[in-house]
């Protein structure tokens, strides 16, 4: 479901640009006018501007970014209709691109999707500042007064695909969490994103924040996200956000440190213990209740000792979810319909009513298949048996580790973090749902009289 | 200060190796006798082995591995002649091939020296496990229980120069921390490497602790650290240990996610409020307890309005230090012998008795200043104005902003986190001083009954 939007310096010449003629073609004069040197200037140049624009973010006190959040809020309900004429003309194009349904549905804006956006961003207002928090402090022996606070990132990027609500929904979490944004949207929304970063910056602006805390290098297409991806020291972060090939293409040629978000090749385990009523319900709701998100469940694996599979099979079925099984969960499942599954089931994120399933003998097994499949973003285990809950949690590597409860649970809303900027599934800086806090970094404070080291 | 270990794709052909005759050579058959894809194989054999052991160490629990820890101490002090023996033979070629004295310093081994890491063993051994510490936790409305714990992150990959005590020092950060560790070291050193890999990995299997928890790819030279660096998803960190050359070759090459440490750039302001004596004691100790190190001051800012010039620039000469002075710190110096500053030595971590000096005449110059020519590691304002000293460590956006104090309090030691990783300069995970938490990542463990997601 990825748009190719960034490519690397070695593919990014004509035959790339051949191979997505639709949504860029709009842009290539534009692009092409400017040599490589020329666009990293320029790029730069933004970079620098977000730079100033950061340091005047970093001490704005949370009453300001909010006034900051709330004007952005208004001035979005008051154009909302040159919003909506700006993203008609991107859906007009895609759609003559003969891009597909879903992705129009993903580019296309409603007064109602823009009310969402906004009201958003009021939740956001009403969250607490993350910068200045304490993490930790003491006095040392020799006096000296030893603080680590939250203090912003700096110049924070973002690297995503045709999905205007981004626009917004990344500018407002950066900003809350004190820094400036630098966009890059996928060309097919540019006219959205244009009129969306105008209104952004104009907000700010009325409130005395600064406009450059929120700059677009989308002007300058694929070879601006290649600039950004190189602008180490300039960009503090990058965050890629988007399908599976946007995330590797980013994090594969970034200089920038990446946070890595949202691939979720998710797992449950249903062992010989599991209740039928519970696995019934669960595997219903991390299935179907919103099967084209990250947390949704891909593969189930069942333990041959368990006799909750026919139950569970039947509800998803009913539910209209086609099961892709090995030939022993086929065996045991007579009558119901199924297809044939290979190991491209076992990878794929399907993000659809599909379900990929095979049959375990031990949990050392399912440990097994979640380690070779696996994106590590969440697990889970049906049991009532102590110490198989305990394993898997000890043993499955992976941001969220749940225990008889739904995959739908790791998101930062329902774990108590407020905003989510994503999910992430790296291992450094954040793990799992990052909330504002993620978008910090730490500073370490030491005020003393005098004292020296011996 | 730094060799040339690794190189790029690109330059690592016959010119790299011409370019440094001397201590690779002796490995050059063992490199080349392997095709650029058998490297890639066996390195990721290695890694692969890597995670099989690290999953046994993220299971281990304390007393268990703080048993290894003083297994590894004591096979160090039973195997201590045959590391000198190793060693005499890396020092010999150091020798032959003209290596400078103060390379030879840092790569030389004494019983002394061994006897220092088998201290330094012990004290890991005697420090809190990060394993387990629960960050955050709380009971949900719909009553999930939700921990974020720390957990290993798992295999940690560690490229750094010819000092064979950083092989010691950082399996045993990696180990105490429940990680593997895949070490690079500098091929100067690779004889003695050999010696201590073997010594550690009899020790750890002397516990029943996995012997794959340390491994080396030295004998697949720069080859192998290449391999390493792409190694993303088999690897999960990369922390680099070494000068500028070194840490910038890494950052730049790395798909793997790199904890980037150690470049300190490092400044103090003198306001015009600032007391003599404080200034000349902290100057004194900031510049030559230990000039070599990277939390030692590399430039000293002084305010046109204060009066403690000569007589903190009359301590440092007497103390032996060099200064770089701009035109106004001469003028305001009669007397004292200096040399003229160029951009070079604003830039310039000179690790050494040198000192660049500037004068400046208001609190937004010096940080101006700092902006342009900091390496974001540590810096300093000696006042005793409140604004300013609120104004410098709200503006001055370094890992560690210190008030009053010397700036060799940047370390993990003195601020109380045990043992130190290295000091990160980057923003991302690590800021600061890295404790062995920072060799950890987290997991989210969210435990039900049955919750579904509304």
């Amino acid at each position: 479901m990825t748009e190719a939007l960034i490519h690397t310096a070695e593919n990014s010449g004509t035959t790339a640009a051949q191979a997505q003629p639709g949504p860029s073609a709009g842009q290539a004069s534009a692009v092409d006018a400017l040599s490589p040197a020329e666009v990293e200037a320029a790029v730069h140049a933004i970079a620098d501007r977000s730079r100033h624009a950061a340091r005047r973010m970093s001490t704005a006190n949370r009453a300001w970014k909010d006034r900051g959040l709330r004007a952005v809020g208004a001035a979005l309900q008051e154009n909302v209709q040159a919003i909506l004429a700006a993203n008609a003309m991107d859906v007009q194009r895609g759609k003559d691109n003969g891009t597909s349904a879903a992705l129009l549905d993903r580019l296309t804006l409603t007064e109602a999707r823009v009310a969402g956006l906004v009201s958003a961003l009021e939740n956001l207002a009403n969250l607490p500042d993350p910068v200045g928090n304490v993490v930790r402090g003491q006095t040392l022996p020799n006096g000296l007064r030893l603080r680590q606070v939250n203090v912003p990132m700096g110049v924070v990027a973002a690297i995503y695909e045709a999905r205007p609500n981004v626009t917004v929904d990344i500018a407002g979490l950066a900003l809350k969490s004190g820094n400036a944004v630098i966009l890059r949207g996928g060309s097919a929304a540019e006219a959205t994103n244009q009129v969306l970063v105008r209104v952004l910056r104009e907000a700010l602006e009325s409130v005395g924040l600064p406009a450059d805390a929120v700059q677009t290098v989308d002007q300058f297409g694929r070879a601006g996200a290649n600039v950004l991806m190189k602008a180490r020291g300039r960009v503090d972060v990058l965050i890629p956000r988007g399908g599976r090939d946007l995330i590797q293409t980013v994090v594969t040629n970034s200089a920038v440190p990446v946070i890595e978000t949202g691939e979720g090749n998710v797992h449950i385990f249903i062992d010989e213990s599991a209740d039928e009523n519970m696995a019934v319900e669960i595997l219903l709701n991390a299935k179907t209740q919103r099967p084209s998100v990250c947390n949704t469940v891909e593969t189930l694996l069942v333990h041959s000792g368990s006799t909750v599979l026919p139950a569970v099979a039947t509800a998803l079925r009913n539910a209209g979810v086609r099961l892709h099984v090995d030939h022993r969960i086929k065996a045991a499942l007579p009558g119901v319909e199924t297809e044939a599954a290979t190991d491209a089931d076992w990878a794929t994120e399907y993000m659809d009513l599909d379900l990929a399933v095979a049959m375990v003998d031990t949990l050392d097994e399912a440990v097994q298949h979640i380690r070779t499949w696996s994106t590590g973003h969440t697990e889970a285990i049906l049991t009532n048996h102590l110490a198989n809950a305990e394993r898997f949690i000890a043993e499955v590597d992976s941001a969220a580790v749940i225990v008889n409860a739904s995959t739908r649970f790791t998101d930062g809303g329902e774990l108590g973090l407020g905003a989510e900027v994503g999910i992430s599934t790296q291992k450094l800086h954040a793990r799992g749902p990052m909330g504002l806090t993620e978008l910090t970094t730490t500073k370490w404070i030491v005020q003393g009289e005098g004292q020296v080291r011996g």
